[in-house]
Formats: structure tokens, sequence, C-alpha cells
């Protein structure tokens, strides 16, 4: 399987509705904090779960990503990537090992 | 590019870190929300935004939705594959096209 | 203290910004979710917290449902109390009591 | 009507269903990041607005804000007070006034 057949039913999915028009950066954005919101409602009393529930909750907050990453004319996986490389400077190994501490509290 | 690649490369940086310690689905889910909202944060005031920033926090939203897909030892692409075939039937071509109406209520 | 002399603070605090003009019911939303998530980031990866910190975050969630009930000309006591007589309704003591289950599964 | 009234009956209300149990911080902060998600999706796709379902879903936000000061031990009348003086030494009037820039972009 391959992202390029993820974005293209997801292309299809929407033009064959003809949704295009509602999805401004901002309302996709919107969208990803309300489908993350019904995902972590799997885990708001405790940590046990179901696991396909919070699969099909994911999948929205996906697809959602995906849909914006596209409405920006980005490819995702190079978002991802290139913010890595930023992320991997900022948590340098030695100092980050084990530790869940933010980057701009990491102590020397 | 691949999601092979991304996803290996995300699996690297966190074993490096030893950081899997950390990464419940619980806490995972707690993390796509909360990068969720500081993509939001970007279209707070108006849907003027940066293109790049919004990227950014995009990439956040994805990395932590890439890992807990790895977590439940789950294929992202997979996912939403599955759940846009289930959305479909939910929003079927003929009564969806052009209305952002939420599929229960949808008329006929 | 009363909730009167907050809300006559609050906006005395908008009206000499000028910021009434950015807050719309949709903005005020939109802030009430990302100050809730950052709320949330101090439960991200464990549940110990600073209490302090954790009252700051809460302060700017409740600021912010405050301003959207008065532009909604609502009083936010009353609001809750509305809410709470519904809530009652949908979960009786006698078969909620000690249970975190949702309404909709709670079992005769 | 008075915040203690609406104190009082959330307490009353949590006390008959045995629900402080449920009730920690973390638990508390995930529930009102759900529920502020839940009014965001009144706003999901156009600011068009159904007022008493807006205030239904404020009214979530707010009971869960107001359990979780009482969590903490704190009044959430003075925890919005005492941040809104902190608030408005980042905001000052003058630099402020008519712009809804970030206080750590406000230029002089």
């Amino acid at each position: 399987m391959s992202s390029d057949e993820v974005l293209r039913s997801l292309r299809e999915f929407v033009a064959e509705r003809d949704w295009a028009q509602f999805h401004t950066p901002a309302s996709l954005a919107r969208s990803i904090v309300i489908e993350s919101a019904e995902l972590l409602e799997h885990f708001q009393w405790d940590e046990e779960h179901d696991r396909q529930a919070v699969l099909d909750e994911l999948a929205d907050v996906a697809t959602y990503a995906l849909l914006l990453a596209d409405a920006l004319e980005a490819d995702l996986d190079e978002v991802v990537l290139a913010k890595l490389e930023r992320t991997k400077a900022k948590y340098p190994v030695e100092k980050a090992r084990g530790r869940s501490t933010k980057y701009d509290q990491l102590q020397d």
C-alpha cells in the first residue's frame, strides 16, 4: 500500500461529493482538533481502550491531516521528515535520552 | 518518498532517545490533541496563516498519529482506507453532494 | 467574591483594549479549545503536575468561557445549572452510581 | 444566582453518584478538552450556530472547569481574577489596543 493510493482515494471521495469548497485550511484545522478530541474520549477516565474504536478515530485525524497537507500543496511525508530533522536538533540524544522533559527545560 | 521511510525514521528517533516508554496509546492520544490545538492556534482570530508554520504544527500531529498507529500495531494508510470505505457508505454521493450536513441529519 | 465582579473586570479589560471585535462566538470557541489543550499539556506524559501552572491555564479556559457566555448574552451560572438538571435525568443515581459509563450505555 | 449555589449543586451531583473517584485533575483536564471540542464542532464548517446548542456544550466545559478548580481546592473566580492581573501586564492598553497580536510579538 502506498500513501499515493490513500491520497488518490481521499481526493476522489471529496471530489465526488463536491466537498472541497468546505475544506479551507482553517476548517480542516478545526476538524483535526475535533477528531483528536473524539480520539481522546477513549482515554477520558482511564487508559483501557477498544483498539478498533481508537483506530477508527485515529483514521479521522489522519484523513483531515492528509487533506490539510493537500490543501496547502504539501506532501505530508516530506513535512514529517523535515520537522523530524529539526526536532532531532532540539532533542540531542545525549540530553534527551530516557526523559520526557520539554526541550527548553533540558539542562546540561 | 515512502511512508515506510517515515516510519523507519520515526522509530529510530524514538529508539535512540529511549522514548517508547512514554508512548502509551493514551499519552499519544493526548499528544495528538495538544499538537492539533497548536495547529488551530494559527487560525484563532482569523483565517490568515503562515503556510510553513501551519505545516510545522501539522507535522507534529502527523508524527504522533503515526506513532499511535505503530503502538497499536496498525498501518495508518490501511486504517485510513478502511475508514474511508465506511464513511462512503454513511455519505452517499447523491445525498451528501455539496452539503456539510452530518450524516445522521442527511434527509432523504 | 462574586461572579459579577469577575464579569465586570473581564468586560473592562476587553473594552480598554477594544478587543470585542475579535470575540465572535466562533473565535471564542476556538480559544477555549486552544487553552484547554495548554491545560492538558501539564498532563501529557503523566499525572504529576504543578498546581499553580494548572490553575493558570484553567483561568484562561474559564476566562474565554465567561466571554463566550457574555457574547451569547447568557449567564454562565444559569447555563451550568440548567444543563445539570438535564444531566441528572440522563444519569439517574441508581444506575450511574460509581460508574463512569456513558449514559447511552448504562444498562438496566 | 451565586457561584456558591452552582458549586454546591455540582458537588451534590457528584457525591450522589460517587463520581469523585473518577475526577482526578488529569481526567478533568481531559474532559475539558473533550467538551471544548464538542463546542467547536458547532463552528466546524462555518460560523452559523444554534445558540442553545452552543450554550449546552459551554455548560459542559464550565462544569468540568469548576470541578477541576474544586479538585485543586481553588476558587475559580479568584483564579480568573489573579490571571487577569497578569494578563493586563502582558497586554498594556497602549500597545494592545485593537490588535489580536500575541504578547510576545507586540512591538514597541
